[in-house]
């Protein structure tokens, strides 16, 4: 990762701009080649295409120059399909002819294994040497749309359809696949790029770009992995920033540190909840299959962002409109109830045996009358309370006739009304399909937003909405850290309750009070001082689960007792082999509800918090939440109303409402606190977090440092 | 509903497999009368067809003949499209030539209301009395595909694909996109039934037929409501003996009787969640969509039932792979590694940089040797191991050329492997889109399975797995009942604890011991014999929460408690406005782990048993599990397994491990006794039921009667 070049973005514009494009190693018996002087011709590109190849002759037509230097004249991209040994000379001729950016198709490197590893990092270095900004290698090209210029090594189906999707992948294979289902259905897109190996670019640079593309209204990301994501999560917030969404089709895991075992949590942290986590610190969507990353980021990109979440919606079928209440509430949409007036205007439009209500069934008698659809739009539209409309209909198949016919009847007056309101309205087919021969030349012609397909329809109106709300927050949960925490001691090895609770005390996290005895006497003694019921525990470095091994004991009501335990623990502990220097004396406390909170270091993302209740709903339900750090404390409280047993901070059961300000300044405190202790930390774990009322204190601690680095003692 | 006269399978038959249809109020001006006319001339039906038309002349062509009686020879079918007044009259001339089949097109009857639900109630007496099989009225008709017959009021698309799934709809809407969503991908039916307002013919007929019909492999239903439900559970059964799996679309609520809002339970009655757990009992496999309603539908007619959950993966890319590894671990799919002999074969086959593990990305190299495939799925095969393959590949799109002609070489030797193969294997498109021309012919030339969108396949491929489990499970769960159970006291309001509790007792349930007390000294001596510390509560009928008005004295230590006890419950009593004739002494128990059961009358499944773990796992979460009674231990324990805190029955968190042959025992115990009970019973809920090791007891039950029905006291 760190011997990766990352060109600038000025280079990156120029390799998606170019005015001229030169293909070296082409060959007429390749597919490659026929697929990219296709596409370079027959979309609409109006730059150069030089042909180049060693023997010279004709490549389809082209006139092939011998070299890059036979050309002559400026060249802006390279696009490079030479065997896999001939690549560098390319690299190196062009960089000497002051050309900086190529598409390498050539394979036989990093994916390779190998040989090609060290060929990849060959090809890194000559990119660097000479400021390259390469595309690849292993990568078929990319479809910039709007501009029609397709340096792409695979077929593209007609007509181009330009819009606002900018689509990135880490799949060549899916980047066809989504480019052909995108045609079908009639989503236009900005530019479309498969980025192979990203021995230099990488989705972050695309996705830089992207956010300065005028053309891009939403960011579309298919990901096997994130290889850069410090700069990724700069990106995605300039993303968020500029309102450009970001809908992301994450797949595969990537593989927590095990490091942190002797923590809880470690066990806890699923790598893909990690990912959650940090996509929607950064205002990322994230969805499930490659239709639903189209219809979102179709319909963000020509609806905009969600005004809210009340949808009105119209359709021709009782059948349609149960499906979409149940999903509407999947969705978290609200199907507000039509108001009065409007609901008096519809019954007078319609046949009285229609049901007027929201989702409205126009009935069957829409075949009858079609003028029915625009004039509910209206009165729909001019009754206001509501974000956005829904409207079924699908669009006739087959040849023009009479199908067609009656479908211009009811969407033109439809379009007009749509264009005058004030909200946007969504055409929907009932179920997934191709767009038709006239869906294509209505939605053109009308300028009307349809997809076919209502389940996803209404799933991409629900990530519509989550889109508009993670990036109005996105970053505003980050916090500030703990520059230089004070830390007293060793960094080293597992820290002892008592050493990780002064830690955690001298940075202003609260902590039960607690003295250590090195004596029978000095217990009781110190268990006086607290008044009774105490508890006793081992007080030892290096000791992961003290009850596991009968260091702790808890509700003692008397001297006696507080002796007999001394007693026993520092048994328990000479049986476990380990010293007995003394114990641990602190109040017991009345647990209230606890909390466990734990931080790690996630590979990709950094010092990730797990936050959680404790006992059945750690250990039989999983039931914890993620937050990647730094985070603020309204990131913290968002994370706990995620929690299932939330309510129990809130007075469910009987318990004490928690002082959830609070709470959450002192779980922030935790992360600011891991943060600033740097890569030295490997794990920090509070557990329990003793919440009652406005009293939250860690009961407990556990500190794991990643080497045997000294600090002061 | 017990107006509505069943026809007898026959006359449904006949109304499905007609040789002679007769259109009756057929105008040229009505798309209707084309859209019919059209159906029935152009798909290859080639039994008689007659047009009738009170002024006579033609009709697109055929003679018509004024009136049914005109004829002058035997009509099998009926369709009647005369406007709402005039049906009756046709039916009844029909009837009178002894014609027993129609379908009726007309709408105007239950769906417009008022007149129009008396309009359905005289059809229905005309039905009865003639004995007519009446599919309608406000219903388009059917397709027969197997048949080639199709009097359908709405456009087919062309050519008529024919295939195993059977389909009905409770949607004329939905049935035609449904229809065009099959035909895009060349989905073939053997029926599509619109059902209309069933005044006559329910789904459930059609799913009667659909069992018996040769053609049909799966039945696909779209329902909003269940009109007949016993029926319909009988229906149920015998496609599941008959090894046709139903796949159910179901929408809407149905509305849960509010009438045990006494009890718990009767707010944790989810109609949903009875539709569920009455489709589990029935074997019938619910999804999610339209489009996984014939995904899965489709794979469960073409591939059959599921032999296993081992499942071989080949693809050309390693996205998709990844997606289909995540969707995998979803849909409970195992992906085994292959065998060591397997990967050694795959190794040699493939190139250097592959990775072969399952699922098996061929890489890009696919494309320069196609032959890849076949080689590929032989090896698979040939090592065994797997219950079923699946191939992912996409059919090329646009004119036939050198896609067409690739396609063909991957193919063919690939289809040669899949017919040699002993276990089946689906091709599958990387996203869902419509089948192209090319994939039509290479499908039926071939004879391959083959689906568009690798998500929705994979979640296909898990319903089957699903429905296959639950197909061969159908009705297994269900139990005798209790035909007589001794009950003493009135059948009448709400029941006081001890009075439930003799009922459970006396019926065989296990109830933690009582006495009933009614002076201070009473309440001594009993709570002496159990031993201390015991429990004392108000012991009075219609007294639903006892401890809300503090009717339950806990933990009582010694004789002198409880005699303060018996005071402070008599005197809480008797501010609640009730007499306090005395109170119930118990033993206090360990309460273990402590379950809710309750039974409840679902008003379309009937009584319905709500299982769940108390405290926090109802309160808060919500854990419960349904079952549709009758059921006996094996479905309880089954459901007990679906819990989410099922673990803490099994030794979690150190509880100890409960007896479940006993659990399941007791559960089914109180079931069957509900179940017998009859109507009367309005709900009975024993909470909680408690569970230590082999100790299964019901610590509190109430019981409320629906009526002031008297019984013996």
């Amino acid at each position: 990762v760190t011997t990766r070049p990352h060109p600038d973005r000025a280079s990156v514009r120029a390799l998606f701009e170019p005015r001229s494009v030169a293909l070296v190693g082409a060959s007429e018996k390749s597919s490659w080649t026929t697929n990219i002087v296709a596409n370079l011709t027959e979309f609409g590109y109006d730059g150069k295409l030089f042909v180049v190849k060693p023997r010279g002759g004709t490549v389809l037509g082209h006139q092939a120059y011998r070299s890059l230097t036979e050309i002559g004249e400026p060249v802006d991209v390279v696009y490079v399909m030479v065997p896999t040994d001939a690549v560098e000379a390319v690299l190196l001729e062009g960089a000497a002819l002051g050309i900086r950016s190529f598409v390498v198709l050539s394979a036989g490197f990093g994916e390779a294994g190998g040989e090609g590893v060290e060929r990849e990092r060959r090809l890194q270095a000559i990119a660097r040497e000479h400021s390259l900004c390469i595309l690849g290698p292993n990568g078929v090209g990319y479809i910039n749309a709007a501009l029609h210029t397709a340096p792409y090594g695979l077929p593209i189906p007609k007509p181009l359809v330009t819009g606002g999707v900018g689509v990135v992948l880490q799949s060549g294979a899916l980047a066809t696949a989504f480019n052909y289902f995108a045609h079908g259905h009639n989503v236009g897109l900005s530019l479309l790029t498969s980025v192979g190996n990203e021995a230099v670019m990488t989705v972050t640079d695309v996705v830089e770009h992207l956010v300065d593309d005028p053309s891009t209204k939403v960011i579309a990301l298919f990901l096997e992995t994130v290889r850069d994501p410090e700069r990724f999560r700069q990106a995605a917030l300039r993303a968020a920033a500029a309102g450009k969404p970001i809908v992301a089709l994450k797949i595969g895991s990537s593989e927590l540190a095990a490091r942190a075992a002797a923590a809880h949590t470690g066990a806890l942290v699923g790598d893909d909840q990690v990912t959650d986590a940090a996509f929607r610190s950064l205002g990322i969507t994230r969805v499930r299959s490659m239709e639903d990353l189209l219809y979102t980021s179709y319909l963000l990109a020509e609806l905009g962002p969600a005004r809210g979440d009340r949808l009105a919606v119209i359709t021709p079928s009782g059948g349609a409109s149960e499906i979409i209440a149940d999903r509407a509430a999947e969705e978290g949409l609200e199907l507000p109830p039509f108001s009065e007036d409007v609901a008096a205007k519809l019954r007078a439009l319609l046949p009285d045996f229609a049901t007027v209500q929201n989702p409205l069934d126009l009935t069957g008698y829409i075949s009858v009358d079609l003028s029915l659809a625009a004039k509910a739009h209206e009165i729909v539209v001019a009754g206001g309370g509501y974000d956005q409309i829904l409207y079924l209909n699908t669009f006739p198949k087959g040849d023009a006739g009479p199908a067609w016919e009656e479908s211009e009847t009811l969407l033109e007056p439809l379009a007009e009304s749509m264009h005058q309101a004030d909200i946007p309205t969504v055409i929907c087919g009932s179920v997934i399909g191709d767009t038709s021969e006239y869906g294509r030349s209505v939605q053109d012609r009308l300028g009307i937003t349809y997809v076919a397909g209502l389940d996803h329809v209404m799933t991409a109106l629900g990530a519509q909405l989550r889109a508009t709300r993670r990036i109005a927050a996105a970053g505003r949960g980050s916090a500030d850290v703990v520059a230089e925490p004070a830390v007293r001691g060793a960094r080293i090895g597992l820290w002892a309750e008592h050493h990780a609770a002064r830690l955690l005390r001298e940075n202003g996290i609260p902590v039960v009070p607690g003295e250590l005895a090195v004596s029978e006497d000095d217990a009781v003694e110190a268990a006086e001082r607290f008044g009774f019921p105490v508890v006793v525990k081992a007080a030892v470095d290096g000791l992961g689960h003290k009850s596991d091994v009968g260091g702790v004991k808890l509700g003692l009501a008397d001297s006696g007792s507080v002796r007999k335990a001394f007693g026993e623990v520092g048994e328990s502990l000479r049986a476990a082999g380990h010293d007995a220097p003394g114990v641990l004396v602190q109040p017991q406390r009345d647990p209230g509800v606890e909390l466990i909170v734990g931080v790690v270091r996630d590979p990709t993302w950094g010092p990730t918090m797990v936050l959680g209740l404790g006992g059945i709903w750690v250990e039989l339900l999983g039931d914890v939440q993620h937050l990647v750090l730094p985070a603020d404390e309204s990131a913290v409280r968002e994370a706990l109303t995620r929690l299932r047993g939330y309510r129990l901070l809130t007075g469910a059961r009987g318990t004490e409402p928690a002082d959830l300000d609070e709470v959450a300044r002192v779980i922030a405190a935790i992360g600011r606190l891991a943060v600033g202790l740097g890569p030295d930390l490997e794990s920090l774990e509070v557990n329990p977090l003793s919440v009652a009322g406005d009293r939250v204190e860690a009961l407990d601690a556990l500190v794991t440092w990643t080497s045997g680095k000294e600090g002061e003692a």
